[in-house]
């Protein structure tokens, strides 16, 4: 089979180098172009080390980007916002399916971008035909549309752990809070003094407490998993780590819906997914078994000392740079483009130890 | 003035460490003795650099702890449970002020000792006279006290954080959830392979969800705060970090309450307080500015977004080896032997960077 | 082609993880067994996510690993010196490949063992029939040999960075220093309290300064490299970081070679080697690029500034577990069976960021 | 007895913040002001939580420094070379003892600077009158001198390991090699990408292999330690820890000297140093038992096993903010202004665990 051509546009990144190394290994798709103004002119190979034909790859500036997109089948941006907002409409129109890693097209609601984004959306219009790039619980929109925004870390890793207590109305929607924790790659590729090493390491803290630029987008995913308005808390803290987004999701249990079920409720809402995995005990859940991996791990505990009857605490655990970024998008591409959802995906090795 | 004898048991465990250098500054006191198997025959100097006074002391055998502690005014069990469960009433019994850092006399209900401690209580009548050492919230009776347990260091971070919300009737009851993030080193000095550097570094997970052993404690310490029975849900992770713990409190506001006036009334709250500071925003609240000192800083936040209106989230840091062991032991000391609480704390400078 | 028969003997410490990951993927072998009394029962999917074929075998223990390694064309042993010293001449006399990654048969000279490994040989015959497998500079020989013993972590860094200059007589023999950092995961799977989070973090030192167990097996193999006696020094020091080895050598140029021929030299010594990389300067040397690959990045300078005059420094840096363990012994067992050096080595992706 | 007036020019910095806690709580002294762009207005209890009187001083504006100077009997300048430069000299003429932690006065070859430190020195008459500030090799100078060029940390930890084998010609000159590692405050408090946490964890590396700027300055120190010229070759490496320098020193033993003198006549030559231990052996060296204090620990051992005869390692560490910056400034202070060597240091209580 012909494999069908791809680029990616901002590869410097570390979201960009990320899709770089999985798609030079995807047997389906031939990567053709790279762009990155910082590593423009050198290869792929010496800068990833990748030593088969992607590595001839040279990186070409961001200029060329749509240039060389428009003769892609599909194309990833691992752009800031701003840059994706002119890019991806232009693109999608000419029939490429176009899968955006930032966060310009995820939200419904435009209203939200000045706030939360600092931007007025200039194309509003296009937010209701972009399909949100998460498919276990959206895989039907995404395989129509040519613009898929690819969801944000944080709402990956929150909507996988409270959306089978949504659909099957297991807890109250009140009472859903999301205590999430993130490494530091989450913040990009930057020269921040507030992300030097003498500043983070050995450090913990909250941040952008209860007004983050992902909360509208976890609202809006709750919502339409729901198919109700479904209020809900999140908050952000960041790690001394590189990779990985853990989240403590709190619940109170529905009347009706009994404690001892939630763990068997959450294995058959993913039984087939073959990136969730559903373990016996939020214990058992961490970030050293999934980093490196596109994997989510689940799980599920209900409060049995009476200290807090009927509660109940969800973890899950996603590498925030693969499940939470490249990984899922080229789930997304495989989607797309019609390629088993697993390729070039189930194969990752993870980086434990 | 004459300085008052003091001993420390258990001296060569992380807690034991730090309180053995807080007292070697304490001008009031004299650090007669320090116990340890590990370190027996060594001095304070060759193991801690201490070069002055107490420096010259040399670590003597767990079995002479009773021995020595009978002269002294007051004595610090940095012991596992077990241990403390025997010395300290007896200690307590002769006059000398005891300051308990483990677990063995923290909870009113004997009870609960089976399950989250796996023993059974043998001198339960000893813990109705326990005080529990958390000044800022029962101060009156740790000066009264023969015995005081000294509290867990999530229990302190935790109620130092939820406290003034109760006192108030600021939230609903119901609504409270702790979910705490704690260093290596409250998990103690041992050579326990999920505590290695290979497993803990760049990983993140909770641990025993919701059966903690430090769930009743917080419970009975939020509950006697509110003077009425308050439920409680906690959650603790392990961080790849040395020291420290980060609380994120959230609750709902009661009606009637105002958001607005919640962090003026966690400053009247703390007012008198040398050890408690409010700031001004849960994003101001980290680790690194607290750990080495016996500071607790506290941030409050409540929704304004709409996304979950009424919501509130406190957030609190406090080193678990000073205030939330050996700096908040010192505190207990002070008050039993009638010094100024701050003494030999206010020092403290604390590791940043 | 049919796939080849393999099994790995130890497969649930570090070295053994990695190997199974790397012999799952490996177009040319079937993974026949994996053996642990630790993991006994458990499924290679349940530890290591691994969900094709490999992912179904199930961990038997350790007493049947000879049993099953008979049928097997390659066995790799990932198990202690004590327990490989039994098992590897039984299993190559019987025609099994057999790369033992423990430091049994690694030295030539029997002599040493007790004084550096803590055992009287009890098999020095089978010695010299052994293969010292690093394939850079011992290929020919792995070949041949039954019985290949996988190098060190610490003596393969050290070695590649040396050959080149000794081979070609670049430097003064008596000049050799070989300083080197290594992760924690060199020291294997256990529960040890020195090698626990809270006393590796934020510390860094050097261990067994000047008798560590790797010194004889250096000198042998760059005795044997140079053809001549050649005096080493060599430092070990434990970075809190959990892979890779940085080794920084220096010496002193011979009288008649030339500073300015250096880099060129190693290029064209490895010039066919698709695991080394030579590079422009020692200050692109770096650990987070050769981790979690086989590779070996190599830099080298010279003084230019006077104030050492002939001064050569060069720097190497591998993934301990990979090219100082189970990638270099997958290297080893595709020489022995006859693949291509690179197969299942040159897809391993790294782990940056 | 009347606190002395003195003052810190650049006290936002990390060694600005250090030399802010250390003379806080210097009985000898009264900080009269601290001066700094970044956190003018800002008191020194906001930024560093001291809550005696000097917590009540208000960060001033860097341009007030000469002014607020000039009242004080000592200053310390934690200012950029660039800085330094101009107000040093001016200072010192006023009288005021000056300490300057930068580079610019720390070079007698004033031909150094432009390849080192990119700079034509603009008052090379001034490098002839500054001492230099290692008060264990140059106490008698510093006490004379208006101006004090306090020692890079690179250059504290080398000479300390050297100088004892060098005045005692204990080994051959031609032979020293000093491999060094430290922490990432050693590159002070910016916003670099290379110094992201990202980019630092679990990596490590060599930089300015062969041309570090500290180079001159160790080659200068050990020649007048010696009273002959030295060659001297020089590595550092960036550790992911935030404090500390190992530095490993490696030379030959000369002829006539004894390899089980080496650990006594360390010990002689430091007998009376206070911040300086000889250790029985380099493996009791490590960064944790002295990052946060003002000590040197020093180990020395010699080869044994006949693989490199005459072989002598010398292990030294330090804390490069205290030893190698802030503490040694207030240690020279300390000796300008007639105080106890030891004061305000002493009880500098570490960072372990």
């Amino acid at each position: 089979m012909q494999r069908k051509p791809v680029g990616i546009v901002g590869a410097s990144g570390y979201s960009g180098i990320e899709a770089t190394r999985i798609l030079a290994e995807h047997p389906g798709v031939e990567l053709r172009f790279v762009t990155s103004d910082r590593w423009q002119g050198a290869t792929v190979q010496d800068r990833l080390g990748i030593n088969h034909s992607a590595g001839r790859l040279a990186y070409q500036g961001l200029d060329r980007s749509e240039e060389l997109a428009r003769d892609c089948a599909a194309v990833l941006l691992a752009t800031p916002a701003e840059s994706s907002l002119e890019l991806a409409p232009r693109l999608a129109k000419k029939g490429v399916k176009t899968i955006d890693l930032s966060g310009a097209f995820r939200l419904k609601n435009a209203a939200e971008y000045p706030s939360f984004y600092n931007f007025v959306h200039p194309a509003p219009e296009a937010l209701a035909g972009a399909a949100y790039g998460l498919p276990e619980l959206f895989r039907s929109e995404i395989g129509r549309a040519s613009l898929i925004a690819n969801p944000g870390c944080y709402p990956t890793g929150a909507s996988l752990a409270v959306a089978p207590l949504l659909r099957q109305k297991l807890v109250e929607d009140s009472s859903i809070i999301i205590d999430a924790c993130s490494g530091t790659t989450g913040a990009g590729r930057k020269g921040n003094e507030e992300l030097s090493f003498t500043e983070v390491d050995e450090d913990f803290r909250a941040y952008r407490v209860l007004r983050h630029q992902h909360l509208p987008e976890i609202s809006e995913a709750l919502t339409r998993c729901a198919g109700r308005r479904v209020p809900v808390t999140f908050t952000a803290h960041l790690l001394p780590i590189k990779r990985g987004i853990l989240s403590t999701v709190y619940a109170k249990l529905s009347s009706g819906a009994r404690s001892e079920d939630l763990t068997q409720a959450f294995k058959e809402f993913y039984r087939s997914e073959p990136f969730v995995t559903v373990l016996g005990s939020p214990d058992e859940v961490n970030l050293r078994s999934v980093v490196g991996t596109n994997r989510c791990t689940i799980g599920i505990a209900s409060d049995r000392t009476g200290y807090d009857p009927g509660r109940v605490v969800v973890v899950s655990a996603i590498d925030n740079l693969v499940k939470g970024a490249a990984g899922q998008a080229v789930q997304n591409l495989n989607i797309a483009l019609g390629f088993p959802e697993e390729q070039a995906l189930a194969c990752l090795r993870g980086f434990y130890p």
